[in-house]
């Protein structure tokens, strides 16, 4: 018995059929004797649909009413959920993310949480009741407006609800069964993980692995909210993502997994003066963009001429617009070209044990050499290596790796990973 | 210069194309020097299409999570026609009915707006920007929960928040010109009325134009405020609904139109015992049911049995529910038998000008008489006569009576209507 909070994804309650499923599960959570408090997002594609609308009506996608449109499709999951509960005999209460209290800063479309004021939820659940509460989105508290925390944004409403409530386990609902040591569609051998330290998840969804946003693991860590990924589908054991337990190091294994992603691009920044202050002035002309990079290496400078190549990657959606503020300061930094590319992959391989085995890079390089897999940029952390490489090797280069460091499972059938490394 | 409140209703805001036409009618009425506050309903179907879904979920289509799942829809609505309006250039913010101040009882499905306080709503305007608010919906005082007006509120939404903010008129556009002598689909020749008197469209709606919710019209006499019910697809003068000036009643018209319902039913409760009391027991069992009635006829007793029959109506929806109330009491009081007829007409003859004009109920019975339409019930008020006759003779009835009493148009083009009676 202990307060649950339950996440449940578009695709959890994609249609009908879905959401009574969810609702009988919730029901099934509460008749077991839990507090039961659930985030929902919106149903499958309804999210996209109010975009394409919101398109034709306006070139400017973003705002304080682009964020209010998007916040409708939660509202309709979070109602439909609701009504099938209470049409089974329970008791639930939706909220909207002002409703549950969850108050953000005034960033429209990608609000960031403040605090959580949750006392209606508490109320609910003191009642007896189950609460359902729209995941991705708040309220401002300066001017009462409605945000939206970004994609994803509703896994964050999962953990902040968890926190602030004191919630025993945050358990977030997909439609897989876990977290993997690799995408199961490019590895089938792939492991599903028994649990994940905050800091191998952190670099994990850094690194391209979709299944939980990157903020709702850093506000996890933050607050110490136990999270359990699992699937809506199955009553399988899931993937727990926590802190490593005292004691705990030495049963874990050094590699957690290996992520791929394939949405970056690459851009190089050819002859740049090799003197201090002009990589300063290219990464200022990319910050006043508002671009978020990603990995950056600098090339030796070739003495006779004194020039430089830098390159970077970043969102391939955010290319354009890089391209276009780097080409109205050639002239004051005085580089050469830009080259643009779009067929790069990230690989990178993550594990909280690397810190203390040195051999993990020489085994690393090793097995993508192996496979005929250049390396054109590296960048590392003190648990996490990745590389760039062509697109269309990206397949090879994770199998190598996933095989290299033990991850591969005995059968094709994804087993509980519960080993101690190799 | 003044203070216009615009409302749109769903065929006005059903897609893209139509959303961008309603921005920049708003925007020329801005632009002209207005200050201007829009209530929209949700887009065309959205609101039947989210019924549909509630319906796969629950059989309870009611209370609270019902309530808050049909608001997402001019949730929708209102944020796009802004997202419309900022990209013309305009300055324009979304309010949901909370937001706007619409407070209302804690009646579900069905709330009464008990006040309204539009605050942001005042501010915004102010400020010079254009508010956009959510028709339909508001939030109760007490508990805070959203809560819906009931079908059609959008109107109300529009006339409260009119009456609060001392508007100078309340525009209600919609995909006709105005409101018609008779429905222009029955009757080719019906004109569309200049004016009306509160009183008139009052009787007009409560006998089955549909053009005005009824709340809407009760609330605007009671505060006043002036209607002017218009196309959005053309820039003609429409209906003005308000109170009759002072020496206008000259000028005035006997009759306003002829309206027609067949969207009632009638029940026969036979064989009644002809005592004193037993009627009221009837009726107290379907008051007890929540059931509205609209007319209601008892025969002579006949004075062999000592015995009668009341007949009354109700929304044929609401049918089966007295059918079942009745049943339960039929011993108690002991009637005979019980009949349920849906195909039924209501056709009703409205002008403020009847009052003092003794000859238009013989005018009004000669003229049904003369295409052969049999009167089943009868009921009047000082500005109305009503019958009940067969629905597959509506339209005889409604020509006949618009033709009788001078309503038609010279061609089938619909004319202004500013005669001055006979």
């Amino acid at each position: 018995m202990g307060l649950i909070v339950q996440k449940y994804g578009g695709s959890s309650v994609a249609d009908a059929e879905s959401i009574k499923r969810v609702a009988k599960r919730i029901m099934e959570t509460r008749r077991a004797g839990h507090e039961v408090c659930v985030v929902v997002s919106a149903m499958g594609d309804t999210t996209d649909e109010l975009i394409d609308l919101a398109k034709q009506v306006s070139p400017i996608l973003e705002g304080r009413e682009y964020d209010m449109l998007l916040t409708a499709g939660e509202r309709i999951s979070m109602s439909l959920v609701a009504m099938a509960i209470n049409s089974m005999g329970g008791d639930a209460r939706s909220f909207t993310g002002s409703q549950a209290g969850v108050i953000t800063d005034q960033s429209f479309n990608k609000a960031r949480i403040t605090s959580v004021t949750p006392g209606r939820i508490r109320t609910a659940l003191d009642e007896g009741a189950i609460a359902i509460v729209a995941g991705f989105q708040g309220v401002s508290e300066t001017t009462k407006d409605i945000t939206t925390l970004g994609r994803g944004g509703s896994d964050t409403t999962a953990v902040a609800l968890a926190a602030a409530l004191g919630a025993d386990v945050c358990e977030i609902y997909t439609d897989v069964d876990g977290v993997f040591s690799a995408d199961p569609r490019l590895v089938p051998r792939a492991r599903k993980l028994h649990r994940v330290q905050y800091e191998e998840m952190l670099e994990l969804a850094a690194s391209g692995a979709k299944i939980l946003h990157l903020r709702s693991v850093e506000y996890a860590r933050r607050f110490n909210v136990p999270i359990h990924v699992r699937s809506s589908f199955s009553q399988h054991e899931g993937t727990w993502i926590r802190a490593a337990a005292e004691g705990e190091a030495v049963e874990q294994a050094i590699i957690a997994g290996v992520a791929h992603d394939t949405s970056e691009a690459k851009v190089t920044v050819v002859g740049v003066p090799d003197k201090p202050g002009v990589a300063a002035q290219i990464f200022r002309t990319i910050a006043d963009a508002e671009l978020n990079i990603d990995m950056v290496v600098q090339n030796i400078s070739a003495a006779a001429t004194g020039r430089t190549d830098i390159s970077f990657t970043l969102p391939v959606g955010d290319g354009r617009k890089a391209i276009t503020a780097l080409q109205k300061v050639q002239d004051a930094i005085g580089f050469e070209s830009l080259l643009f590319d779009d067929q790069i992959a990230k690989v990178s391989l993550v594990g909280a044990g690397m810190k203390s085995h040195p051999g993990v890079t020489a085994v690393f390089f090793e097995a993508l050499s192996n496979v005929g897999v250049n390396a054109e940029m590296i960048s590392t952390s003190e648990i996490r290596i990745s590389v760039v490489c062509r697109a269309d090797v990206v397949k090879d280069a994770v199998a190598a790796l996933h095989t290299a460091f033990g991850l591969d499972a005995e059968s094709t059938e994804a087993v509980v990973y519960g080993g101690t490394g190799r």
